[in-house]
């Protein structure tokens, strides 16, 4: 992460989609992210990846040809942890992939049937791993009295698989505030707060900030709903239609690869 | 069904909680049953079990020791392919237990992974059948254009198992709906159309009728909605929380066994 000024333009980048795509970089991906580095714009990785934990990202960025320390990078188990420890919740619930774990440190997994009283209940993407015994364990960890907090670690409805849309978290956590009568605490895109702690990170302002995402909904509505400006890219899970959706990126380039072009021509 | 006249009291009656329960029935049913026939009242088992078919629940009275005609049951089934007819659909996606499908009658299959071409997209109640797989078509089947329609049998969120509370179909059909921006056409209850028809085939008044449930929210306060007086039994799903979320019933007893005594003082 770059020190940053008030007067400077930063950059908040997703990942999944406008980096890399089904495990390999978007062309031209790397190059616009090396001139980034070397003129310097503060920028921060902001993921809704509950896959892998964030050790695991760095050692992908790694083996994708480009560097990123670990600061650099905000995910949604991440703002979790942050936002029990502020709440003093100790024992939850965990729908993640077992990789990441770790990444909740100190907080106290309980299982994952409803047979241990919990404070919170976590969800993440756990892609195929979902079933029904997982779901309805969820919702009865919700039921218990007193009800644990439901907690998802973004609101990303779907992304575009190797074999096609695949679903991500969001109608995971619809269904058991649905079932349970209870809202989530989301943490992650679209979430207000985690941009608000990305742009803190950052020591940014709003009204100077730009993120560029795939995801007309979860990275550019959102973000502009804070007064962070969007770039849209054509990669990922972007389809023409989302254009017609009444959201307006301030921006819409091709791919990554356009950016540096485009930031030397509108934002120098 | 008994033939009826508009001044005579009717009843609609829930099945899974009210006459039975975890696959035996309910103390005292049978006799409140005779009962209704013997007085010759006016009544319809309306039911959102989707798990098996019409035929297979009438060997299943049988089995239970009390007789009733087809005629005598809605089902949410008998609902939606009422309602795909009149809306001139024929090829549609059914994740239904393979049992149910002859329900259907000449409504056709098509394949549940998204790579045929489909009209509607039929949610019901696949238990523990549910993973990731087959929800996960459903959605890519409700991203195809154009989108064909979600149908949900039934909106039940829960029901009360041998091992606990259960995911209903409502919970999948809220995660289909986020995912895939679409709102579902609810055949079965809650939806008031299912009672008009109900009320229909009775051939009664809303005014004279009653309905008698276990789910203050999908029998109960959905009844009254359609101004038919409700009445909440303390079986089935029934929790004692229930009789403070705003929701007045009619009338409350304790099982379906105290209706003939509760009717003579009341309704008589």
């Amino acid at each position: 992460m770059v020190e940053n000024s008030q007067t400077q333009n930063s950059l908040l980048i997703d990942l999944d989609g406008v980096v890399y795509q089904e495990g390999n970089l978007i062309a031209g991906a790397s190059e616009a992210l090396d001139w980034l580095e070397r003129r310097q714009v503060p920028h921060l990785y902001v993921t809704n990846t509950t896959s892998r934990p964030r050790d695991s990202l760095l050692q992908k960025f790694d083996k994708l040809g480009f560097d990123a320390a670990a600061g650099e990078i905000m995910t949604p188990i991440i703002a979790a942890r942050e936002w029990l420890a502020e709440q003093g919740l100790r024992r939850a619930a965990m729908f993640v992939p077992p990789a990441t774990l770790r990444d909740f440190g100190d907080i106290e997994p309980v299982a994952l049937d409803g047979t241990e009283p919990a404070d919170a209940v976590i969800v993440g993407d756990l892609g195929e791993a979902w079933d029904f015994s997982l779901l309805n364990g969820a919702f009865r960890l919700l039921m218990q009295e007193p009800a644990p907090r439901l907690i998802a670690l973004g609101m990303t409805r779907y992304w575009h698989g190797a074999n096609g849309l695949q679903l991500d978290v969001a109608p995971f956590v619809k269904a058991l505030e649905h079932a349970a009568s209870c809202e989530a605490v989301v943490v992650g895109k679209p979430a207000p707060a985690f941009f608000e702690s990305a742009l803190v990170k950052l020591g940014c302002a709003a009204e100077k900030a730009l993120m560029i995402g795939d995801d007309i909904v979860g990275d550019i509505d959102a973000a502009q709903r804070c007064g962070i400006r969007g770039i849209q890219v054509r990669t990922g899970k972007f389809r023409e239609p989302d254009l017609v959706r009444g959201i307006e990126p301030f921006a819409l380039l091709d791919s990554l690869a356009d950016l540096p072009d485009w930031w030397l021509k509108n934002l120098s």
